[in-house]
């Protein structure tokens, strides 16, 4: 950090210059730091809906579609999303909207915006219906993040044969998101036939003991084979995942 | 109730067949009481020896074998089997001695036991090598009540491709005993494949969370396939209800 | 793998019939695939209503009852039921629809369904009226796989005079599954007096400390006696273990 | 309060005499106190000797022999007993020394230590040998604090029988501890049969999910009979508890 | 057992008599089961009536009353009472009804029933107004099981000058049964005052971490002092044992 | 004591005198103590108005009004907030209401009523929008203590250079409560980076395994820095004990 | 931080005063930082040897000495200390060691070492003798902090007289750190008497169901009073934030 | 698979062809299968060493190295590493030996092993030293995955300073393994800070509630930012998933 300092004080930086490579950690109001984040990280900020009111939803979508071009509400409702169309609407903005309704995933793209490309692909599996809310989030978010993103559904363990006819689409793939639920062992089968980087996402499915998806991320988490998991449920952390592991590959 | 009673009463029953009628909770002694329940359950009575000291051992075991003219010892401990060996010679009881140490269990038949034969097999099954000891406990009691008993081997679902090689093997069994630690993910993946009994053996494999067979376990319990389960590590309650499914197949 | 592969390079077996050999792990569509779960596994689809709307339900109970010629619904709602029978009269089906509402589960019989017969009987035992639903559950899956199901309910362990009362219908079944909530002993002691395989089925009774079935599933797993059992509530997994080991049994 | 302190101001009541009318809440010593404290509670004050040297141990039983002719230790090691032994020796002090090993508890009387006398009975009953520990703590205090004390062994719910065949005797205790580990279920059966107070006294025997007696404890807190419960292994407590009930059901 | 089966035979005792000499075993219906239950234990039957219907709970009342002369439902809603109230008046029965909605308890005497009379008084002790539903069920079963019951309420640990003035109060009764929630410390500190027998009563106050009474529960069964526990608002169960314990008191 | 008692005695105190200085653990009426209690600990008693009616919110509110000139409600409805309002015109109090509808605290100060002043500042800080409920009930409370309080809000440690931008406002402070939900790390970072006593406020944010604030809590326990926690959402708790802190510090 | 950097860039800053002013997170190695951190927090740097060798304990805590002037380790052993002995005798350097066996605290100063000394008293208060460690560590913290720290011990609320009768004690402190195992209640009784802030440690005292402190804990995050807490055993911790506070009142 | 099949049949695949397209699901020995895992997969097989005898590690590390040209052991003790050393030996098998003793991990490359080489950078970060056992164990993976792997060490939440002065080497990394124990802040921060994948690596340091790395395993699952993460002290997972995504950047 002194050598920075010194550089500004000699002039050779100008504090403008000096605050650019300080950027990680700079910001001044709220609105400017998450287009900073965004940039920075490559992961795009999402609204988090549950719990807010359609009204305050609203507002930070509408912040964040003009601070970046694009937004992002995961877990939103019906309600939510029609206030958000009549307030696109009222605003007269030309932004097009997509509404993912099973995974509750509301996107929201400016006139303008220009959607990252990433050469790298990314398949999310899913283990039964039951998992297709999460498994549609963190498809949802890998493809806003530039990735080719396909679905391999209902490919359970119980019936270990669906799986295996799926094994070319699992193998081409540059990573895989498997989502589970009751027992979570899906995973583990799939990162046994592949070599390609394997995300879990446990899901809340099953009751009982183990129930809420605990079972299936304590079996992740316990797996015999080689993957990395993220909470029940969290289909945005596991597509974001996936999505800066692409990034990473296709960006080379 | 009130007809037997009414039955002694008349002459038609004498008390000592009524006490008979009445045996499922009739019994006079420790000792007798524990030959009357191996007849009546078909499930030999076992000395847990884990924590019990080599002469409390040695003690129920003599017990047992002059009651019934087999003892078994499970959790047993080579200075325990020791201390056994040498009260059979010091007794000149001309007993066989079986000593399975990977499992913990000692077998001891009197010279005139005559053991029952079943037809019917039970396979047991093991996704690693560290499931030996409660697999090969498991396997014991279910040969000492007749059935025959195959080990099918380090199958774990981290190479489907080993457990498909066995297919076959698994599907002729009549009852199987699936042990698993980690994730637990190979009795679902089996009981997928077959259309005979699946009885879930969790074993204390594993660390961090989920750790102790905790995963394991509750991944047996939501499993999305059809299975019953016994407690971690508990091969002799496994192999016991894998024997009583026998004897019911092959007894008829 | 490699016999059978040369077995159809040297015209010996046929490409369909190679592909039969292989049935375990082989099918193309969703709808072709789950008749062949059922014949191998002798298991009959269910669909897990709760949480799916009535049309989701009303979807899969018509493909079930095309491809298989039967449909089962266990957690259904009233809602879902009432969908289930007008959606059958607008089709004309000339089904046959039995609706067992304590425990949730709905049956239905296309007009050819021949339903499988096993010469084996289950008793579902109950410690009180709070676990009609889980045994009805079990009782009308039981059934569906062909075994002779009876029930006897209300013998909880506080009265043990009740459950001795029933001593001789719980010794001449084949098998027993037995359900109760609360501490969950009655398992345990039934158990203790019959030579028959027992599961054990906890129910979601109880409050406080170890409510949701979690002390009651703990005991089971502890029991002193030789049982299996299976997770909170899962009354077509009992149900679905007690008619595989029925089949077993009344198919030799 | 106002009242006592007006009295006192107005010499109607001593300075002494009020504080022995506050003495719930008075005292100057530890030594002091804990004999007050015996004396009002009934409850005798025990060392528990678990993680404590031998030399505290000893210092520890002398005060309490000198301040109440009585020393009890609980979880006792033999190593502390052979210390206290010598202790007593050296110090010339005629004191009866008993030491029941299994239960771990060491009861010291001094020469003129006069027993309590209650008229009431306890009947300390166990589901196996392995309950004996605590059991016999239980069984330790209750006799101490004057009751007339049983032991009822080996009765566990997996024989029913054996338990029936006991039913006067525990009909005819006025108190009843039953201890019992793995499921726990022998205190509903008994409290079911009797029409007396029951204390559950959970043990630390099982293994795997629900060991170390958290089964048990739960399945005696969600006793669908009536009785109140303790710790795992506190057999103090019971013991003591059941004293206390003797005691008010003897003094009368 | 042998011995009354020969007197049978011989005619020394007729069936009947034998019947009632293994009364604690027998029964023939639900109906007189219950009032044979009530009469060996003391403890009168009560229905739970929380996730029943109004029609099932007036059924199971009507067939208490009938069989013997009262009925109580705990955990009752008003409109269960209402249904029950107009129950009774369409049978024309001469019953008095008590409600005590802040228990959840309904009290229905015929017009014959003569209400037990024990000579001994229990105290319930409440840590705050939010114990009173579950210490208020403890009541009104402890009084109608006869004993004299009365409320110490708002005496929590954190002013506990409010406990020390009641402590007269607290040391004149038999028997005491105290509720907490939160730290559940309330019972610790009365047992360390009094020298009669005290029963904690946990409650499901407080929030967040140890919420939902488990913090309560786990302090009661840790107590430094001698108490006996019973599950979390198991209002019932406390007063039971409390009325229990006053029997046996009051009855010598 | 017994000094005192003697001087009462001696007449050199009188019955009122020593009653005053037994203060800490006298009183007559509920009333009466709460006031004594606010004065002796300077935390003002509130009203936790969750689970009651808004009948008794009233009550309690006006009699805390009328005794100490002060009333405070926390997780209050707007209902209840309604009510209070309605029965303050009814009674004409001329009391100032603040109502703090976020954080569910609402301030009633009668026209008398003069607030305490501290000289010490307390910062409460948020990781996000959704720790303002119990941030502000934690500032609401501090407040009312005297305490300056100031809010720093969305400062959580994923963007660290919202939090750095902020290092003076942190370090000026006398005391920082730091509230954060999901993984709870914000008390840690800020408590690395000041000289002031931090007091961790988890949250019940998050989802999941570790969610409702079980992850942040055990977080703030393991913290590798010095601070300390109070439970899950208990901004009450954490506000008071700042209030506490800034007291001692600005009276002195 | 934009004007700090023009402030550079104009000359009004040099570098190294807009480091110094950016100091909270600049630093060079780690050595210099350690110093730093104790300088701004106040919090002295401590050792936590458990775990480590004897080896690495020396180096550390002579390097704490050199750059410092003092060392402190925790939870250390006698084999630690010898080492550490030796270490400072080889290496001449004239400091004081105390030893503080019970405690686990080894406290080093060297000769120039001037301890802080602050206006403000702590009070540790102690359940029972078992809690003398985690307190005694509290204790050498606080006083090392520059407080004046006295110990309370052996105050129970079992015997809640002990407790009132240093109620002057308690009152007269700054602040507070109460330490209790079992169920933890004693902060919670003292935090009602006392109006200055209480830090509650529990320690890992007791048994069986919430055992290692897990009771203690709960107990003091749910208590009916104010205070806030530390992990189980955190001396360390409770006794520095004691010192914090302390610091803020005794510097003013 | 019909289709591969017909190909047989019609002579376009020999069987050897077919059996390799199904190479996935195709093994003949244990030793075969391990071989081709490692190819498929690219990760290699390692020996888990603990709770094996030094005989059973030295024979599989022979079979792996014959088969391989590699062998790896984790979690392996200076005995165990002693017998590989002599057993290598005795064999006169030219190999390099590095034994890691912090990380537990053993390295054997037969004389003829080419390691792979990959052109992406893993960075390994650790917040304390007793965090070195497990990053050791990721570092050493990874880096025989073929990857550059560095260390940064120290960089732990309470000194933030210390992680932004390494802001430079962790954001030109194109994976990152973040280990931390305690409350497990450290990835969340980090991933906060850089735009390339973070593992999280929770490890078992810390103690009391939430101790054994469950507190930092929920904070990593509950983290703010996006980060994937593995079980406690999995360091093989962490390094082998960093791995496979550096093999597919560098790859490319």
């Amino acid at each position: 950090m002194r050598e920075l300092l010194e550089a500004v004080a000699s002039g050779e930086l100008t504090p403008a210059e000096a605050e650019a490579q300080l950027a990680g950690y700079t910001t001044t109001e709220a609105g400017r730091f998450d287009a900073a984040r965004q940039q920075r990280r490559g992961v795009p900020e999402a609204v988090y809906a549950e719990g807010k009111t359609a009204g305050e939803v609203v507002d930070l979508l509408l912040a964040s579609l003009k601070t970046t071009g694009r937004a992002i509400a995961t877990r939103a409702s019906d309600e939510q999303v029609e206030a958000v169309r009549a307030a696109l609407d009222d605003a007269d903005l030309d932004a097009s909207v997509r509404w993912r309704d099973r995974a509750g995933v509301l996107l929201v793209h400016g006139p303008d915006y220009e959607p990252p490309d990433v050469d790298a692909t990314v398949r999310v599996v899913t283990g039964g219906t039951v998992d297709r809310g999460p498994a549609g989030e963190a498809r949802a978010i890998a493809a806003e993040m530039g990735a080719t993103v396909d679905l391999v559904e209902d490919v359970g363990v119980a019936g270990i044969a669906r799986l295996l006819d799926h094994l070319d689409d699992l193998r081409e793939a540059d990573v895989l998101v498997v989502a589970a639920g009751r027992e979570g062992a899906l995973p583990t089968v799939v990162a046994g036939l592949v070599d390609t980087p394997v995300i879990g996402l446990p899901t809340a499915n099953g009751y009982g003991h183990g129930g809420d998806g605990e079972a299936a991320l304590a079996g992740m988490l316990q797996s015999c084979t080689v993957l990395s998991t993220v909470n029940v449920n969290a289909g945005f952390v596991a597509g974001a995942q996936a999505g800066l592991i692409a990034r990473a590959i296709g960006d080379e």
